[in-house]
């Protein structure tokens, strides 16, 4: 997508030296637009830690060019050993986003027999550039199943300003391009469709004002930045359409685990009987556990997230000395609560059965 | 109730000079304790207007006071004119709260038929330290009520800690002494009953972190301070037992309005069975009106306070530049939502039965 005038993606090779690979450094992120350079697994493992980079599918994608990065600084004995141990510190990163773990895992599958070293230097890039091109289509294929949902609200609303909230970044910066949440919006904006978002700040980290606003911004779509607080009044004098979240983790029935907060817009979604979609790609589905509450693990964070803020003009503390502060990063949406699943197939129901007519492979 | 171990009220007249009224510097908590001096009617006027007091009991006493004020400051011929221009006036310093309207209207019938100017001032002051008193009888009594609430829980729990969550600061700096949702926890506390407080940060302003911590920091109540998105996931989890929040204004029937973001914590607690109480004294409550969606105006803020966020270590800005913000104050909680009233009268069903029952005198 576009900053200031240029296309970019979130993460690619640096063109002139391909064991270096550049991302955007999102903590700088809307006052300073930086690059930073990966040369290490230990880069690779920070960027996620730290956030420098964040937003599941990018999270997948640059743990599977961290582990091509491993490769590339291997000097041992046993190559199978040390991708095993790599694959299992990468994944410690961020705990709640599955496609972590998703991007690693195929990663591994790749590699784990190549016992030469430059032919694993090779499939490590290639998966990892295939990887994140996966991603790519998913989001690209997200927003058209997306845009007719937005097509519909607008030719009901006889091509009046559609309203969407969303939650957190679930932006092209989550991801490599286009994003999730924000495919539909961007496709339904080329189109001409007149629409509005209202995009919730996010606190702690402000992801919304920060880097959905900076997005939108830079992409010419009209926006409003609100408090976290705002937007159940919203929903209840109509002033929203329609909610898309993205999502870090959904069950195989359906359970969406997203940034903290999420849930309480989608109970006033369905008390105001406004449509509340999640767009995902199956990369962030976990086909392997049923119930969100109980079996998706929720990051606690750093309290100086809390009790500090950043921005421009630096840091300020926003909580009294010696109160304590508790954060943590995501809650899970009820299944019950979900209008329907926006995913690279098409859009289904937050059911066992709607998921696993689109995905059959995973029954 | 004890600031560094001094007790204080938050408005009160100078004892060395009856036509200055002191109040605590509400903007500056909880980095800095300052007090403020009134001595106009202008002064008062700002001091509500721009959140120098706050709470709708602080900003009612506050106007009684500023209708003081302005006698004081009267020079003119017709004392009844001039009265009702300033009641009129700084009805307009806030428009949600109606305790405001109701100081006021208070004011203007004890003095709507003097002529004398000293008698007047006289009836003024006696009347607005009348008012000011019946807030902390009411807040006193709101704490015997809710205190039974609070027994209960614990004693369900065998004695285990009580976890109670609060939105904004309905704590004794809204009031003038013990707050209406804190006067229960106060007296719990003080009776020895194992509690602790969640702490919504309560943005944009954080009343919650700035201010509601500091007054249980205070007077040493166990509390931890949350984001606004956390509440729901807690509830999820079981670990909020009671949420008990104040008014700006309620209904006739029950409908509440609060600080912007109560009703997403009603709508978590709803969803989860936890008890969600609004403790208010009856100065709060418009038995003028039925539907709060349709019949409470909203107060839309200035935008910077979004944009900015304000803590030790100074201004600090969270939006890019060139997006827009939007800034609702309030937002409204249906009856149906509310498991009960904790007024001064004893605790009622949010119904309009229910509510008569206990204030007769308004049916």
């Amino acid at each position: 997508m576009i900053i200031n005038g240029q296309q970019f993606q979130t993460i690619w090779v640096d063109v002139n030296n391909q064991e270096k690979v550049k991302i955007i450094d999102q903590q700088k992120l809307p006052f300073e637009f930086q690059l930073k350079t990966l040369t290490t697994f230990a880069d690779a493992f920070n960027a996620i830690k730290d956030m420098t980079v964040r937003g599941a599918p990018l999270i997948g994608v640059t743990a599977a060019f961290g582990i091509y990065l491993a490769i590339c600084e291997f000097k041992g004995e046993d190559l199978k050993d040390y991708l095993q141990k790599k694959a299992n510190e990468i994944k410690t990163a961020r705990p709640t986003a599955v496609n972590l773990a998703f991007a690693v895992d195929e990663m591994t599958r790749a590699l784990i027999n190549i016992k030469n070293i430059d032919e694993a230097k090779r499939i490590a890039l290639q998966k990892a550039e295939k990887l994140k091109n996966l991603e790519i289509d998913y989001c690209y294929s997200i927003g058209d199943f997306g845009l007719k949902l937005i097509e519909e609200i607008s030719k009901k609303k006889n091509g009046e300003k559609v309203n969407i909230l969303t939650h957190c970044n679930a932006g092209w910066l989550a991801c490599i391009d286009w994003g999730t949440a924000t495919a539909p919006i961007y496709k339904a904006h080329q189109k001409g469709i007149k629409l509005h978002v209202w995009v919730d700040e996010t606190r702690p980290r402000n992801q919304g004002s920060k880097l959905t606003a900076f997005e939108l911004q830079q992409m010419g779509v009209p926006h409003t930045v609100i408090p976290d607080n705002t937007g159940g009044h919203l929903m209840q004098h109509k002033m929203v359409d329609l909610v898309i979240v993205g999502s870090d983790r959904t069950t195989r029935n359906g359970d969406v685990c997203n940034k903290i907060g999420t849930y309480l817009k989608a109970l006033a979604a369905f008390d105001n009987d406004v449509p509340f979609y999640v767009a995902l790609p199956s990369s962030s589905i976990d086909f392997s556990i049923s119930d969100g509450l109980k079996e998706i693990p929720i990051e606690q964070r750093n309290g100086d997230e809390v009790k500090f803020i950043e921005g421009k003009g630096g840091k300020t503390q926003v909580v009294p000395d010696g109160s304590p502060v508790a954060n943590y990063g995501f809650d899970v949406t009820p299944a019950r609560l979900v209008s329907g699943l926006i995913t690279e197939r098409g859009i289904c129901n937050a059911t066992p059965e709607s998921i696993l007519q689109l995905f059959p492979e995973k029954e």
